[in-house]
């Protein structure tokens, strides 16, 4: 049986995610729980650990535990401040800090990234960095260079050189889809229950494109379209959310070809439902796109923690011996 | 004392607004409920229609009623088909409808407005036709043109060419500040009680205009700003604002130069506080506007019922007798 080398946290704000990792680095056991740092009760940090590592606390005491996500927010654990863009592996592995637990453990927080000073306003990311450096140890592409597209609540794009993370924005879509969908007009109207529509999807990517009035008119549409018997109940959420991911990815088109004429595709990352949407609204707007495996966290923890030196003698090392 | 000539009624989602006006069309009584259609329970529209004008229902029971706004639609008392344009008073006044009430009583509906049949996806306004008509005639301009601008829940971008409604373009602005405030993770930054900050707005307005990125990722600087104390969380709630009037203004001016390069400025109907933001914004970004006097759904309102005939002769008439 393999030997657990690492145990590795995704921790964001609404669940918890803990990977048991062998010395080849391979995930050997998982876990999720849905204590996000907003679930935690009382600050009870130590308490949400025991929960979300379960046995493997106990098994071996001097397994090294690493930490990416809102756990080190101001509203996490312990506020680890952002490094700054261009952050590569040395500056997150540089930048961790760490929490004392009982019987001389630690758990190490990797930091944030926030974009560079004269950058106004400010960005910032937390977990998604530990992502695209295991899409990018995944693809073997680990000094690589590209486009990263991460979807999600606050949907990131970010732009990797010579595996260093140069540059990145932050787009609400998630974040927008969910309020519109519960407390928004467009939501009283939506019925759940009826098949995906995919047609109703594109017409929105579409619409999103060419409507020039911009997202918070081409919303509106989410309500007329219904009312005229154009646009079934049941269809409305896969329309928003297609007028929400077009918005996404025609303006940072836009935005970026404006910036930088010459761009070879995007690598997504992220849950898979959500990037075969991602795949299809890209292709409709004309871009080429590849999907990193789901959920890369934990081999970009490996990385950091490799580069901390948290896990002894590398392999790699000592297979040269 | 003034004869009472007309009950004209604003009754919208959430508020309802009733005026009666003498037989020389000036508001002589004012009465507002929080009985928007929303707020009717059981539909008891009459006894809604009861508590609104109070005891102006007793006192002359021949004085007609006329009502706008979400009254006629699916979810009010009774439906009015939408007019589409190009559309002018004669087209509200024939396409209004009634509801019988007692005593042979009847309350009449003006119709909502819709975009012309070809325009994709279709636009809807229910209760701004009215105030746009009185706006016109409170300028004594009741044959005019112009772009009239209705801020509000769901803004309105309205051309009008000879006196009839010839297009118009909704953006959700006030809802989305709505539910952002409330609840997403901007609104839990938010705090209340500081003195209003024009700046913020201004720095938001401007912001709009220049990040090329869209509404959605635009609207993170809102939680970075506060994050990086560059943004006091009294001030977020203007910037948001800022943010939102300044991307519907922003793309609104682009999308209609292109369509059609000539403006000559825009007249603001609404509530004092909202359209002083807006002339804020609107100035910033180059344009000139005017404002027309707050809430004029009385006098358009009697100039429908007057085409309408439900006025009986009118006073013009008469005085050339």
């Amino acid at each position: 049986m393999a030997t657990p080398k690492l145990i590795a946290l995704d921790w964001g704000s609404t669940s918890a995610r803990a990977y048991l990792m062998s010395d080849e680095s391979e995930v050997i056991g998982q876990r999720q729980v849905p204590l996000g740092i907003l679930n935690v009760k009382d600050r009870d940090f130590e308490g949400a650990l025991i929960e979300l590592c379960g046995p493997w606390l106990l098994v071996r005491a001097d397994t090294p535990i690493v930490a990416a996500g809102m756990i080190g927010s101001r509203q996490g654990w312990l506020e680890v401040p952002y490094v700054q863009c261009p952050a590569g592996l040395n500056q997150l592995a540089v930048g961790m800090k760490s929490v004392e637990l009982a019987k001389q453990r630690k758990l190490w927080i990797v930091p944030g990234v926030s974009t560079a000073p004269g950058e106004m306003p400010p960005d910032v990311m937390r977990g998604e960095e530990a992502q695209i450096y295991g899409a990018l140890t995944i693809a073997e592409r680990t000094e690589g260079s590209g486009l990263f597209v991460l979807p999600g609540t606050h949907s990131k794009w970010v732009r990797v050189e010579d595996g260093q993370i140069v540059w990145f924005k932050t787009f609400m879509t998630g974040e927008l889809f969910s309020v519109l969908s519960q407390h928004s007009i467009i939501g009283k109207l939506m019925a759940e229950g009826g098949p995906p529509d995919p047609e109703a999807f594109e017409r929105a990517v579409d619409h999103a494109h060419r409507d020039p009035f911009g997202l918070s008119s081409q919303l509106f549409s989410a309500r007329t379209l219904p009312l005229f018997d154009k646009l079934p109940a049941t269809s409305i959420a896969d329309y928003l959310s297609g007028l929400l991911i077009g918005h996404e990815i025609y303006t940072a088109e836009r935005a970026m070809t404006a910036m930088n004429p010459q761009h070879d595709g995007v690598t997504l990352v992220g849950e898979v439902a959500l990037v075969r949407n991602y795949q299809r609204a890209l292709t409709l707007l004309g871009w080429s796109s590849t999907a990193a495996p789901a959920f890369p966290a934990a081999s970009g923890l490996w990385r950091i923690a490799d580069r901390a030196g948290l896990l002894g003698l590398r392999l790699q090392t000592l297979s040269l011996v």
